[in-house]
């Protein structure tokens, strides 16, 4: 039987992490970046299909580049953040499969079938996100996912060879905890499940 | 700045934690369930829109239930498996948003937009789906999550009003790790990430 995580532990990744939009000072360096994938990548992917891509942006030439995709609101997020993450999806994930599930040939389950490419791509690729998310906080940032860009236009500007999807944002740093309002309310175990 | 987590809170989590098929003896209490999913709540989610709808098969019956839908290679791991959770999202979630997000009127960036409904729908449910992964680990349960089944046969048996769609399903219990496998590789980060 695992070992479960200690209280602050569950704060720190959970109960006591927030959405930040406004960031105090404090570089991320690219060692801590590559600790976070490092971390994310464990997380369990169907197949093992593992189809997250992630673009890093942490110049300003990058960031420039992402500005004009953005949301009004998002702009200054973004610009200020000291990396933010383009979280997307391979589409052609299945071509990895030999060598990330070598017992079988799973690239046969996918290959020519475009509607369970994208539905393993975007579902896995969006757990894999949501694994970035945690292991960025287990490791000391604070994060800021956003969905509010223009995907065609980051797709086109960032993925022009077609084969990876936006999926969506997310802004890394330390966040400044004066500018959060209080956390929104989220669903009891009643309103979201059942057990049967 | 937060805390960072233990470097067995990361094993717990990430590092050490396994996708089980197979599992030992031991119970999961409702109990259980709702820390589970009150840990897991706390994920960031587009709007706090928090799409994510889980169905706890517990009882005999409920199993019973799935077993047709599920893929040959899949049955023994559900049957025998504690509890299996059945991870949804939640088509009409932006009914929700005047209470989950009260400070404007976030359902209207929704209603009567389909596609806009369920990009934000499956992400953000596969978003949820993963933090449930993560939030099971923390509280020191196994997960088995698994995609073979077959998702119409679901749908109309589990969720015959249409409203809610099956992502995937995920075991819970505690893992025989005599019948692991050795882990399959992981891309790199120079396979998956770049700095720009």
């Amino acid at each position: 039987m695992s070992k479960i995580l200690s209280d602050s532990g569950m704060d720190t990744i959970f109960r006591q992490a927030r959405t930040f939009g406004t960031w105090a000072e404090g570089d991320v360096s690219e060692v801590l970046l590559q600790a976070v994938y490092d971390l994310a990548k464990f997380g369990p992917t169907s197949a093992n299909c593992s189809p997250m891509r992630v673009l890093f942006l942490r110049s300003r030439e990058a960031k420039e580049r992402l500005k004009p995709a953005l949301s009004e609101g998002n702009v200054t997020k973004v610009m200020t953040a000291p990396v933010t993450a383009l979280i997307g999806y391979d589409m052609e994930f299945y071509e990895k499969l030999p060598d990330l599930f070598p017992h079988t040939d799973a690239r046969s389950w996918f290959a020519g079938d475009d509607e369970k490419i994208f539905a393993t791509a975007f579902r896995n690729g969006s757990l894999q996100g949501a694994y970035f998310i945690v292991a960025a906080r287990a490791l000391g940032l604070d994060c800021g996912p956003m969905s509010g860009f223009d995907e065609d236009m980051v797709n086109a500007e960032f993925f022009p060879d077609g084969k990876v999807k936006s999926n969506f944002l997310c802004n890394l740093g330390y966040g400044d905890p004066g500018k959060l309002r209080d956390r929104s309310p989220r669903l009891a175990f009643e309103q979201a499940c059942e057990v049967l």
